[in-house]
């Protein structure tokens, strides 16, 4: 039988229809970003926004437009029997359109116009260490947003309609809770790893690693882990992403750092999970709403999973450890497989989020969430943003940035009004590590497969568990069904804690 | 005062957005094209075919929707007295409403699939040499073509419909006129060049030219002659091609053959021609269906002037000479300048239209175009095209090719339902020696500049005399304006002519 099968209702033919065309505009978007990233010419950035801006307003167009009213009406009108799958296509196309109609197009368009300019002039801003450089820019973005919030709508707080958009479902009263349940445990690990004597040494990880040779291992890692190349492809760029197209068009991008070996290979594993996860969406949802993943969570979930819970793992550690020693002569000469462990997992409070320990990643993304909290609910503006980081970096991980682009200028999310996106990167933690709880629950070889670089069952039970469903399932309808329980921090900190002894002897 | 002005008429201010949505819909749908040419997975064909039929599916419906209805009827009935540059603004709108209006949306969406389909069974004969591979998807596209054009409507022949999309106002028996004309005289012309005795050597064109200096070499020629890369990229790709996005956005490609230096020049100086056009048009033009090319023949014109007026003229021959010999150290020995410009130029029959010399290339379109006249009004179907295609390679070059791929099956443009396209070439190279003949009167270093590798004066004049105005004027007007008399044969003839003399020493 198939999994995604369809009635005889008639006007589903004109909902697919309309969602292709929806999913073709979406994704010549897509092929437009990552042009921008890879290999637009700088001269061009201006008319990629307008191109952005029209499309927008296409999608927009579509949305509230006379064929999509017709379908609305036909399916809320109709006694007839569609299936589940329908059902669900039915139900994310009326949440797309109750969107779509409650905005309106000049104000989508606005925003995908300023989003342009504002990563241009982030980018510039970011280079010349100048935040005020970006600052008008962001207000603007900050504008937008809120008016795209209140325009939207959100019972208790207006955050929570963007927060809707990358977790459906998700509220700012229940990310409260999480992070206040994840930083009264944090904290405090914090300071028993800061007073236990150990001295973690991480210089081999800096030495020089030529570039050629990291390309030639990111190539090792993407084949390992079976990503295809068929329908794919992974270019470099200064700022990692993964844009998909569709399941058979999938683009990763990574950087590389001539000295610091980290870089590309955390890089590199957290694309990759990202990128299996769209390459494993079942070809039956293409063009359709369902053919994406379930949300921004769960899509980091699988980034996460594979950069930390299985790449910061002691059974990787020795596998790329032997590997490194192969693709780089010479280096890590005289260091023990357990010294790369403990230096790939070394804690300690530092500027910049994408290069963060586990334990305080959590920190870096509960600052963010804060400010996006405090600056969608006007209570204060972009003007304030660098006072404001640097004090909570001191609060929280009890250092501060030198300057604007260590600290507040680090990230591009907000010059691309991603406000609410984030909280995704916590919840992803969570999700990736209640996942590896039932992942070696039911695979007892989990610790050999991965010292002997064979990760093809558990890419299988990925896949056959999460990716092939694509958007079929709610955040928490996936989290019911394969964890018999809501998003918990249990698994997380239960998960860190045990590292955290294991290295530093904590408990 | 400005070039582009514009009166105080409101509407037209709609049908700039119009035109501008259009604009940057047709961007998006250029750079899927080229990037299925550069950088596209493989697997991700089909996506792209739905993507650009959906593109096309939106034009078609912005172009015969309700805002296009009023601006029509706006400009229709008012008195205002709009300028001269809105009411060729209106003009070019009202060209592409007539044809939207008169092809049906479905026909449209149909024949942006077939094509994208049509191009992979293409390269798939080619490549296996096997034109039953490639004879069904060609006649499923000529019947769309046929439908196409009937849907336009043609006075005389239904292939006018299709010729005036590429040259505008050009037809079918103004083109047999001007075959006619070149035919009578290129034939014996051709006898002549067989009996002269002279035998050219071109064997030193065809030893090892390493890729990586080719690839430098191409960036020497691209930066003498100004292409700005803030605003353009140049790739490889197996068929080379130009597309912009906009005059900031201009992308080429070329292709290599280490055996065969020719191929890279010149490949590289045809679409640097094209590029140096598409950078060159005004940016007041950026949006509006003026921001684009005169149309396909003055727009090869660009590209043949460099090719062959410029690129296989003497004076470019002796500064090339010296900079492949540094560039390539041990090549072209023994080898005098005149040698190599005698080898630039050979006479000779061959096979492959994008390799043949100035003269016989003509022969190769005229038989393309007689192909595509019969094929449109249904003389015969692709089922004929293999045996037609060498009765009259025969007939005109007096030569067959041994297999298809090197006979009908070289040129991607029929997959691409190009149909109507050829004649550009042919009027491309009438226009290029009217260019000549004008530039050469105006400009008496010429020769001077030339051999010294100085070629801003004749790109600063072609930018200011064409490039600039865009598609502000139809191909006659232009043709009136810069030569005083409409198309003609005459310049190439003589031109070629004096060439033939110099070489073959015949009359």
């Amino acid at each position: 039988m198939a999994l995604f099968s369809y009635s005889n209702f008639k006007p589903i033919e004109d909902l697919l229809e309309l969602m292709g065309e929806i999913k073709d505009l979406r994704s010549a978007s897509s092929l437009l970003d990552w042009d921008q990233e890879t290999y637009m010419p700088r001269g061009a950035t201006g008319n990629h926004s307008e191109i952005n801006a029209t499309i927008d307003k296409q999608i927009h167009s579509i949305l509230t437009g006379d064929k999509a009213d017709k379908i609305h009406d036909q399916f809320l009108n109709t006694r007839y029997e569609v299936t589940i799958f329908e059902r669900r296509l039915f139900g994310l196309f009326m949440e797309e359109r109750r969107r779509a109609l409650k905005v309106p197009v000049s104000l989508v368009a606005e925003l995908a116009r300023q989003k342009t300019t504002a990563v241009e002039s982030w980018r510039i801003a970011r280079l010349k260490n100048d935040f005020s450089l970006f600052r008008n820019d962001l207000n603007k973005i900050i504008a937008l947003k809120i008016n795209e919030a209140e325009c939207l709508g959100a019972k208790e707080n207006t955050y929570d309609a963007l927060l809707d958009i990358y977790e459906p479902g998700m509220t700012e009263s229940e990310l409260t809770a999480i992070f206040n349940s994840l930083k009264e445990k944090i904290i405090p690990m914090l300071g028993k790893v800061r007073t236990s004597g150990l001295r973690v040494d991480t210089s081999f990880l800096f030495e020089l690693y030529p570039r050629e040779g990291q390309i030639k291992f990111i190539r090792l890692l993407a084949d390992m882990l079976s990503f295809d190349f068929k329908r794919g492809r992974i270019d470099s760029s200064s700022h990692p992403f993964t844009t998909a197209l569709s399941a058979n068009d999938v683009r990763l991008t990574y950087r590389t750092n001539e000295n610091d070996i980290r870089m590309s290979v955390y890089c590199a594993l957290h694309e990759l999970g990202h990128g299996l996860y769209e390459q494993g969406i079942a070809p039956d949802l293409y063009r359709t709403f369902a053919g994406e993943a379930v949300s921004y969570g769960i899509h980091e979930s699988q980034a996460m999973f594979w950069e930390k819970i299985i790449g910061k793992s002691p059974e990787f550690a020795q596998w790329c450890f032997i590997q490194l020693k192969s693709y780089f002569p010479g280096r890590l000469k005289g260091i023990s497989p357990v010294e790369f462990y403990f230096a790939l997992n070394k804690v300690e409070p530092t500027l910049i989020r994408t290069e963060a320990d586990e334990l305080t990643y959590m920190m870096h993304i509960l600052l963010r969430f804060e400010m996006e909290d405090d600056l969608i609910n006007k209570r204060y503006t972009a003007d304030s943003i660098p006072s404001v980081w640097n004090e909570k970096m001191e609060k929280y991980l009890g250092i501060v940035p030198a300057n604007d682009s260590e600290g507040c200028l680090q990230d591009i999310h907000w010059a691309l009004g991603a406000f609410g996106y984030f909280p995704s990167y916590a919840l992803g933690a969570l999700y990736s590590a209640m996942l590896a709880t039932e992942i070696k629950k039911q695979m007892p070889d989990w610790n050999r497969n991965i010292t002997e670089g064979y990760f093809t069952p558990i890419i299988q039970w990925l896949k056959e568990n999460i990716h092939t469903y694509g958007k079929t399932e709610n955040p928490n309808q996936i989290s019911l069904r394969l964890f018999n329980k809501k998003i918990t921090t249990d698994d997380f900190l239960k998960y860190i804690k045990a590292k955290l002894n294991a290295i530093y002897s904590v408990s």
